[in-house]
């Protein structure tokens, strides 16, 4: 009885805030696979065309193998 | 007359928002102990059971000895 | 043709969230020139005197040269 | 022909040890590929219900691409 | 009803292995708060004066606050 | 409509150079998945049975998710 | 018999030098308990009103438990 | 007699090299003020619209002040 | 109205000791923009002609704009 | 009379876990000069032709100078 | 039978390219001792008297002991 | 004619201060090869019998291979 985790490595993206950026993301991949835990490790970004901030934000997600 | 302080790492939660789980803590440290300042240097994460995103930031706080 | 850029390093606050303290400092350079990307490095704050979070926010920001 | 490997991040558990922790994990990814190094880059772990020490180890497991 | 958790930064020894350095600090630990996680986060070490190897292992614990 | 970023990490091969190793890996990347950026992440490499060097690079791909 | 360690982080002060600011520091806490031995892990600071530098170095400083 | 310097953070761009894109950056800092020394410190890049790489490196440049 | 900091990274010398580099760099600083903190980032230094030991202290001094 | 100590850094290997890895390889240096102390750097592995765990293991070695 | 490597740290240079700084470097490496692997851990350099950029590349060594 | 340098880390100690030790240690090495550079890399220390500080700085070495 296999009790591994693989660890995932995405970039999620907001208009808002660094926090929805991570909740979109997180959300996203929950309904692919069952996040264990997630971890935020980079938070960059840049101004769109009409002059908004973009929050890029990366996370590291924890997803049980084998279930 | 000692001007030293101490660093206390503390995690904060919240459903809400990284600022939000930095803020619950800092003011509820703030309760305890003048706080001087605080540094911020991990945001985790987990889903809760009905789907949410919970907030969980490692908090580096600056407090005051013998005051 | 020059096609280099220069990294700026600026500190942001607000007394809000991480994020507007991010969204004032990123709209403020990008008053000055045009902010090709930022990233955020650093995260700190203190508590005001009337009880409240204040967010620092420290971010370097990709500035182009020579435009 | 083509020559490179992929990193994958996964994590081990084990009630004994940290090297069990690593060789459970690297020995379960070699069934699946062909493990060609291993790095361990986290040790963290909790204790159980019955008192007992799980040790949670991270590993990157280099992997041939195109065998 | 609050709910945030302080990190306790300890070194464990043993003459025997790494893990057996983190079982004992965790354990003894254990009995005096409950730990919630913890995180090996240096090894060291050095040569007794009869030739055996002594193992340092420093590691951040996880204790839950107002419990 | 989904916007996020998987970042994959793998390791190119050269005996000519650093940049040809990247140069290699990120071209046969963008053969399978667009490639929206990299990262090199490490540098290491061995001499080959000929008394030749072996550059090996390891960089952080980003591929956008259900593109 | 525990022989375990405690790691406590402190932040000292001086007007003078860097070494003075850690010296201060640690003289004070060894007047509280053993200090086992410290490690300076930053270094900053600010001017004063009156134009002078004040050093504040933070330490790391290892305390014997259970004595 | 002043003897102090400075240190920018500029990133250099080429589609033929990482030694190419320092080179560059390097050269035409070097006609700005003179470079005291430099150090890579990230190298990143991306596949541009005809498939080619273009490689982006971060260098910090020691710069002397009040020459 | 504009509550935004600029980071500068400079480097200060001394033949005398890390402290005297360090202060020597901040109150020359102090004397171009007001100094509003500074963190030594780096500590290198080399064996003068005449066999004496010169410090060179990297340092990032915080710097109110719009003032 | 001179009381510097080098450090340096080695590569130990077990089949059977890090910690014998390390204790290989420090036994076996302290046969050759004085070990002060020792610090675990790096983890990495491989798995034999015969299916088993090979631990490698990266150790930073304090030695006495001129004893 | 001892299996350990011990890790050598060396600066090799090239007013040509980072590679073939590596490259000198390790060449010259392998005609003193055999070198199973190395690791490129710094990139500086310098503009010299006449212009040119030298590049300065700091290579970790890895070379069996007791061959 | 080669030209490159090996990086020697050794440990110096001094009562007085952090500069002190940097100095010592420098001073010795440089009786026994051409210092090039140095770097401190780690400020450690412990407080003796008689109740002073000990200083204990790790610093890096740059030595010119065969001259």
């Amino acid at each position: 009885m296999a009790k591994s985790f693989e660890i995932v490595e995405r970039i999620g993206i907001s208009n808002t805030s660094i926090s929805e950026a991570v909740q979109n993301l997180v959300i996203e991949a929950n309904n692919e696979f069952k996040v264990a835990w997630f971890e935020v490790i980079e938070q960059r970004g840049r101004v769109t065309q009409d002059g908004k901030i973009e929050f890029q934000v990366t996370v590291k997600i924890g997803k049980k193998l084998f279930e």
